[in-house]
């Protein structure tokens, strides 16, 4: 007989989190230091606080969707983007450590370590309910490693701008994530989880958590523009502002036509309506007219919500990856989306031909980069999430808060 | 008999979004550009998301209040801000297109387009749970094009300066709705809907929503007075959060006062600690003082409460007019009791008798104007969707997310 | 045989707010007014809002967890916090009264006003749920009472800076809070309440508060320094940010590790998660580098879990002192904690042996005077409250809205 309860973390978890996060206080104490040169970006706090409102607020309420699993999507989503920004903090500074010999916390550095934080959560939705906390711990060390070494790769090798290498998270957290749930996947678990559900309150939260994303977006892809040009920054606010209204609106669209009985499916029109902001995200240093940003949103909104309905349920029977939350669709396809907007966008610019293939070959390595490094990390990550040592939830406690939260009577409030 | 499913809205929503939002990018495409005039006030940008928060997060989740309604209440109201703003955008822009043969996009212009959105959005107050989104489309449409032609007119005929006519977004979306709803209003539902209640959790999202238009609301009344005159802009900020402090007590206290049982009535509480918001937003040109602000707050929550208390059910029995939000109490009354308070204390400003007559004629010819206007196209809104050809939602199916929303044992759950 | 229903408030509580409330606008009128020098620091509106989130939005939503209670928790927290910021408006302005014959009122007295309201709503957290809205209130005005009369103090007489004496805030809150709810405590009450326990979805909604808090954190400790100096100030931000980091990862862990079971608390993870917020904010002013922040804020976390976890009932069983909230270990444990990291840290920077004890004996009058203080005044205003007349709810209408809230069919939704 297999064992009722679900196995304890205590032996696993708390060494893990003390081990990791005294560490990290003892690194932090010999090598990071606090900027003190002032800068004259006053600004960039809020901003800054917006990226974290998204970060906490809106990844952690956008998780609560599952019925029975809301705690665990919130509560654990705090956990690792406090893990994963420390982590990030000391990651992105080791070439400043290696240069100068100190890492150096200002409110940039922090927002980028935000943004790598991010795209471990994007990785984390694709597994969300099938993994323990220990679990996502490692899976966060492993794809901010993974995310910061594709940026050093790109910048290195091809010469590609940071701010491009950062927005390019959506698209290396989907394809990790997705390539880990592959792994992961067990044959038993092919019938469908009756735990795997929508709730009436749970999905007001979940789209809580998809308003503050959808409204603090422009944020999030303006903050690590150059602040010295205003114009570029507000440029990125309008683009990302208006692709998400155009998203919004062809997202509510699209389920419509494509129900059955034309009706409303909550969790794509959330989820496709901030699909424009994450194509945006990708292009927007290419974006200079507000149609063509609008253009884009729609496109995303299309690609999104017919991937939620018709693709998501083909890659759970055919390629045998389930994707808990639909990173594939809210963040992959138009990520990639984005991608080919930003190498058309190029390709109209350039004048001759020469710069155009140059400029084409170049984005495609960047990709290919991209997607090879984020899919064989993702499958690394999963094999080494297959190690029972970790004590991996039973089959029959996945979605499920009663396996990691202490409760009075959870059971009888179903 | 009548059909047992809710007619579907395939046919008619989904070619009504996307001819809409193609004729928007289309339009976009020939007259829109971004501002490459570089603003100096960059805490706009800040001002602007606590705006968009407001109309995004605190209309959308004020709608939920509706126990079975919660899911429509803040879903469609994305779907209508997102549409409404782009339609504000062009409509306000015609006259410099007219001049200069292009639509700017700014901060400044995304902000005057949320505020047209936040008045739409009133309107829809009124008809909630009535309506199906097509409806919901047309009205924000018509709404958004009176307030518009409204603020026109205002400016032309009578000089009123743009602020002005901004603020009066409270009475021409509140007696909008009204007289919509009045036409809408069929005989045979004079049965309290069994599905119009409050529920403790829906509440507590209510309650959510209420706050976040609580705490931004300075912004909201402040975010367009004239950027170089801070003096003017921190007054209203002052002013505005004292007068919300005051409501918040008052609507408290009246609420208690006017309850049988002396408890508190949490629709009344939540919908009149936001009156002195509305009345000092329409009066604050004139507010120079903390204890006048505080004044107006009192007597805006004392109007408010008594209103929810005692005129809706006599409008719903006596006029025949179902008012779902309360908007009568909540933007209408305290939006008159503002404007009378701007009134009397220009009055009280002025010199000498010319000027004191000539200023009230001013004023009772802009209400007018805006009771007019609103009330007029409010019975035309409402007389055009009494056709048929939108599918109304059947009586029974009111206040029913399921008539529009896909869920798994939706019934079930209660 | 006892009434069944609860006690109307109607007699008590309508007067007593129009009291205060009119009482405020008369001093309004005669003392306040706003202030017409222009501050360069137009940052400070954007920080002065996420305190003001703080305070309503987040001590409101983390006031929801008891399962029965969160329309009062939330609802009264507004109630209390637009009281308690008129009152603190007044008595800090007293002194500018005194000097120059009027009171100022600016963002910087507001923010400052917010902060003694917070204090009071730490207090309310300790008797959340015995008590009904007119004892919330008489709380409010004495808790801002000895809390400024406490800055006083210790400005005049022990030369503490304003800031460090508004910080005090979380000792001066909780332990006026603890005495008050010792004094309340009857014997009757050994039982434990059923009422007395969380529900899943207010588990949210508790977290979302939690969220709040946590997220604007770095606002709240650093809006009051001094605004010149951008290092100082950006220096909290951080500190702040990773004490909040540390505090998040280590109360994860230790709630894992003090379960019997293994799994997390949901109440002592969002508590324990704040816990380092509290104590960098007594100490910042000492803290310079990130480390430091670090090990306070994993410090303050271990001691909140665990004060939760073994503290908490034994305060109830021995000292007959019942804490809903556990403001002892989320505010008062940790706001000890910074005093004494604010100390040593403070020995550890002076150069001589007189320095460093005139520095010690200075540290430890100012926390003697601020808990006497504290303590004498909770006894005092515990002993008021004990008053009849003032109408308090009974025992077994505890932790239950139904006393306060009218509701249709409350009872029937479970």
């Amino acid at each position: 007989m297999a064992p009722q309860y679900a196995p304890s973390l205590r032996s696993r978890l708390f060494p893990l989190l003390i081990c990791l996060q005294t560490s990290f206080i003892v690194i932090f104490l010999f090598c990071v230091k606090y900027d003190h040169h002032i800068s004259d970006d006053k600004l960039l706090y809020a901003e800054f606080q917006d990226v974290n409102v998204m970060v906490v607020l809106g990844f952690g309420f956008l998780a609560t969707f599952l019925s029975r699993y809301s705690f665990s999507g919130s509560g654990f989503n705090l956990l690792v983007a406090a893990m994963a920004v420390q982590w990030a903090l000391i990651l992105n500074g080791l070439e400043s450590w290696y240069h100068r010999g100190q890492i150096i916390i200002n409110l940039r550095s922090l927002v980028i370590a935000e943004m790598c934080a991010a795209s471990a959560l994007i990785s984390i939705g694709a597994v969300l309910g099938k993994t323990n906390p220990v679990h996502l711990l490692l899976i966060a060390l492993i794809e901010v490693s993974g995310f910061v070494l594709n940026g050093l790769i790109l910048q290195t090798y091809l010469r590609v701008k940071p701010l491009y290498c950062t927005m390019l998270l959506h698209i290396f957290g989907a394809f990790f994530g997705l390539m880990m749930s592959w792994v992961l996947y067990s044959e038993d678990s092919e019938q469908q989880h009756e735990k795997e559900k929508i709730h009436r309150r749970t999905g007001l939260f979940s789209l809580l958590g998809t308003l503050f994303l959808w409204m603090f977006w422009p944020s999030f892809n303006s903050v690590l523009v150059d602040p010295n040009d205003h114009q570029r920054k507000l440029t990125a606010v309008y683009s990302t502002y208006l692709a998400l209204s155009v998203s919004a609106v062809t997202a509510a669209g699209v389920s419509v036509l494509s129900s059955p009985t034309g009706k409303f499916n909550l969790v794509h029109v959330q989820s496709s309506s901030l699909a424009g902001g994450v194509a945006v995200g990708v292009s927007m240093s290419a974006v200079r007219e507000p149609w063509v940003a609008m253009t884009i949103g729609l496109a995303a909104a299309v690609i999104s919500t017919l991937g939620l309905r018709y693709i998501r349920p083909h890659l759970l029977s055919a390629f045998k990856c389930h994707d808990t939350c639909g990173v594939l669709s809210v963040h992959g396809l138009p990520g990639i989306l984005g991608w080919l907007a930003h190498l058309l966008l190029q390709l109209a610019d350039s004048d001759d031909l020469t710069t155009a293939i140059r400029c084409a070959v170049f984005n495609i390595c960047t990709l290919n980069v991209t997607l090879s490094l984020s899919m064989a990390l993702g499958v690394i990550a999963g094999m080494l999430l297959k190690w029972n040592f970790w004590r991996p939830p039973q089959e029959k406690k996945f979605f499920d808060d009663q396996a990691f939260w202490e409760f009075p009577h959870l059971a009888v409030h179903k």
